[in-house]
């Protein structure tokens, strides 16, 4: 099969006026602010004026515990909201914003792809409407004002050795991790060490992601920890000053932007939480407005469903009151293989040939990751539905494999085409969907608020990972202790391990049992609302290939983006 | 008389849509992309659309040295522009985007003032279009694959000790002046002294500034150079591939910003280069577009008309082949009584109280810089129009002495209180400058391209500043005879020395003579296209006060902006 490039097939989807696409969901134009043609920011008198009732059916996207080349949640996030269409229902589809860093680095833009994304990939890809930007700007302006108080005479006692604010940049730049500010002598500050996160790590992003309104915003933002003084106590952006411009510098930010696919089916594109020290979740206000509008909202979780699902439901949904009715989980072929054991899968390299030959057996040996993510999803009271992302390289043989063991788990199943037949691709996954979302919801937390902060983490561990126990560091018990002192004890977790493994340790697929969580360090965004336990090496900024993406991209001689992809 | 803020005035002023505003230069809606409800993009198609006449008379607002204070250039543009349409003239006012940080620092916005400001002015000094964010992300973009070059084994043999290339941000940080970066080990670069300056002072501002077309930006973006290689040889954008992916980020920041004024006045923000290490006038193109729509063009240029006007004429005209028909020298009583050298004027306090007093022989005694101002504009061949630049505590009879000087002078001159009327109170103003630029244009370049650099130099200084002599530092002349050998001496200067003297000393007043220019070093924007000789202390990144306009900054309860003058 010959495909034309995502970008060939962005250019060429016949596009609708953003008036026609927000009127589907009953949005009149008066609530929409353009953003050159392509894409307009959404008014938070939505909210209002689309009335207080979240009618809309909640679906989250989620996926078994991906190999590093990913598996195609993003595609099947649109095309399911593409099919649901076919079925004659309105839906929403919400997204996270790509961060550009990686659209110049390794991995190119995350549009989703085929004839299920995002349109115009080059609106999404590069700027938008510059919520990226504001929230750069802000977490910055808060690090210089965290300096100058320095500088200033510290009348908070600020332990400059205890100063946890980072500056971030959306751009991968691995020389900035680690670097020493303050050099030149007393008119220049002085001398710290401290680093450059990418901009999707900032708590300030995760502050967009969550906050429900704009009010609520401003709440957050001043409740943001940027260290501790002298005698322990945490110092606030609000007690700097700084939480009021912020806000202002985020006012634009905090209205969703709305876009369509390559099917004319609306889609808010916002915020960007990066997936592994934050919840990696698309934000609460897009999908309350979305709810008030749509007969579905389709939404996508970073990460397998023990991450990205397990945050949705424990963070996001604890956050936003709302309640989802049945999740998806992609499953592909190559990821069942994979967790085989049989197989070595290489981020930017090809598959090994032996995994491409047909073989159900290999498919069949990886199941106990697909039924684990699928008692992960149930644990939360929540209907799965296995969607097989199905690559033109797979067998039938394969696909019935996977039908097999979701069957026997109890799940509903569907194979789904959308990347190369779009939304009628993915009916019979729109079908299945229809179906578990009609089930009574009995979604539920797994742990209440009131719950220590260890217990909440061994929760996590044992009953979503599969661990035998969780182990803490010195410095993760004396965080964990402090947090609990401070206030801090009755914001939920999100565990920062890889996402490549059940596990803390990226090589172990399938479903590992036996093994221990080892927490070497505990950090809080207190205003997003959240503690992070590290487990395991975190990046928290990407560094550039041999060959970066941006030595290709370029424009052409009437001024057209090329190399995108 | 109880003005209300500017803040006020910019709330309650009847704004007109943006298709309105443009209609009054001809512009079709089709060429508008609006961004929120306020600005829009014009597309360079205007370009072609507009015809290939540069029909408006071209007329430059400049100033005499201002003291710290600034003397009210940007209102007495906007009230000019404003002015010109009650005499039935059309006008556009093209001026920079304020950089954000100061917004947040010491200075508050940039819009003009009063009943001359651009509205809304929170649009204006906040994000705009993302125009100065689509800078940084460029610049720090080229930033990061300098680093990775050297990281991924230096093909071109860049000299790390002769990086040139710094990182850029909107935020007053002082403590990133001077910083060390690549530590932390082997995957993490390798250590650098480097800074941040903020992001006005990026050369990738300066070729936003100077580009005449999206092609032409391509070009000079390639030519940026980052540093030098081990034998000394420039080292480019291009060679690092680095530069189409930088015109693909300011693909969008390239089109000028549609606004308006308080009385509907149709203004185009577009590119804020600093005025100190860049030539500190806004972009070519949006001039180029309003040249051929409007019957005025009326712009500004940074600092006194030393420095602006003389860049103005020598750089920006230079390159856009647009011919100036006609300059006004912004003058004030407060800055004529400090050229006296009679009072100590300092910025973020108010004046001594000695220099409020009705006294025009303080006036008189200032008369010196204001005469050579007029000289400086008249060298280029451009006829000079005083604008006294009335405030409400001056007194008659000190307007009149600045009227004499002006006259004596052969310059013609006009009161101006546009500040608190608005256009009605800049249409004597108005009157002087439509006859000045009636008088047939002798508009010249003070030297030709083909002039060596320290002749360049060295016209400047002797003709324009008033210098008898300059001196070179041993860096100075090195650099200056690598510039030579490696192609750069055609370029264009852009002396970089404070704008409170017309000296190199901020502390001489007047019109110093018989002083000397010292240059320290001199460095090349090859991109943007200019050498840039260094003359005393440059700060390329501002800091923050003991107490920043960011704590003032806030959202009331209705979420309005507040805070912000």
């Amino acid at each position: 099969m010959n495909m034309p490039s995502d970008l060939d097939i962005s250019r060429s989807s016949p596009r609708r006026s953003l008036e026609e696409i927000a009127a589907q969901l009953g949005l009149a134009p008066h609530l929409l602010e353009p953003y050159g043609r392509d894409v307009a920011k959404v008014s938070l008198d939505a909210l209002e004026e689309a009335g207080t009732e979240n009618r809309a059916k909640y679906v989250l996207v989620s996926a078994i515990t991906p190999t590093p080349l990913g598996e195609g949640k993003t595609t099947t996030t649109v095309g399911l909201g593409q099919a649901l269409r076919h079925l004659g229902k309105t839906s929403a589809v919400t997204v996270r914003q790509p961060s550009m860093g990686p659209t110049f680095g390794i991995k190119g833009g995350a549009a989703g792809g085929g004839y299920s994304q995002v349109v115009p990939m080059e609106a999404l890809n590069l700027h938008l409407t510059g919520d990226m930007h504001a929230v750069t700007a802000a977490n910055n302006m808060l690090a210089a004002m965290v300096d100058n108080h320095l500088h200033k005479g510290n009348r908070l006692g600020l332990d400059p050795r205890r100063i946890t604010w980072r500056r971030v940049t959306d751009v991968n730049d691995r020389d900035l991790r680690n670097i020493v500010t303050g050099l030149g002598g007393n008119d220049d500050g002085s001398p710290h060490q401290t680093g450059f996160d990418i901009t999707a790590a900032s708590e300030v992003m995760a502050v967009l992601a969550l906050s429900t309104s704009l009010h609520d915003m401003r709440a957050r933002l001043g409740r943001i920890v940027v260290g501790y003084t002298y005698d322990g106590g945490p110092v606030t952006a609000e007690q700097l000053g700084a939480a009021g411009a912020m806000t202002v510098i985020m006012r634009e930010a905090i209205k969703p932007n709305l876009m369509q696919t390559v099917e004319n089916t609306p889609v808010l594109v916002h915020a960007g939480p990066f997936g592994n020290i934050a919840h990696g979740n698309s934000s609460i206000v897009a999908d309350r407005i979305a709810s008030r509008c749509a007969d579905y909202v389709v939404t996508e979780a970073g990460f397998g469903a023990d991450m990205g699902a397990e945050r949705f439901f424990n963070i996001k949904c604890r956050n936003s009151g709302l309640s989802p009715d049945a999740a998806v989980l992609v499953a592909t072929v190559r990821a069942l293989k994979a967790h085989s054991g049989r197989f070595r899968v290489v981020a930017g390299k090809d598959l090994p040939e032996e995994m491409l030959a047909e073989n159900p057996d290999d498919v069949l040996a990886g199941a106990a990751n697909l039924r684990k993510q699928i008692d992960n999803l149930r644990l939360h009271g929540v209907s799965p539905v296995v969607a097989v992302n199905a690559f033109p390289s797979d067998y039938a043989s394969e696909h019935q494999a996977i039908r097999d063991i979701a069957e026997q788990a109890g799940a509903r199943v569907a194979i789904s085409t959308h990347f190369s037949d779009g939304g009628k691709g993915a009916v019979e996954l729109a079908e299945a969907v229809a179906e578990a979302a009609e089930e009574p919801s009995r979604f539920e937390l797994l742990y209440p608020d009131s719950a220590d902060l260890r217990s909440k983490i061994e929760t996590i561990a044992t009953r979503v990972y599969g661990a035998e126990d969780v182990s803490y560091e010195p410095a993760a018990a004396k965080a964990l202790k402090s947090y609990a002192e401070n206030g801090f004890g009755s914001l939920p977790v999100c565990v920062a391990k890889t996402h490549l493994s059940l596990s803390s340790n990226p090589s172990l697929l399938g479903a590992p049992t036996g093994w221990t969580l080892p927490v070497r360090d505990v950090r809080a965004s207190v205003g997003a609302g959240f503690v992070y336990p590290i487990c395991g090496d975190i990046r928290t900024m990407p560094g550039l290939s041999s060959r970066p993406a941006a030595e290709r991209i370029d424009i052409d001689d009437r001024g057209e983006v090329v190399g995108l992809s």
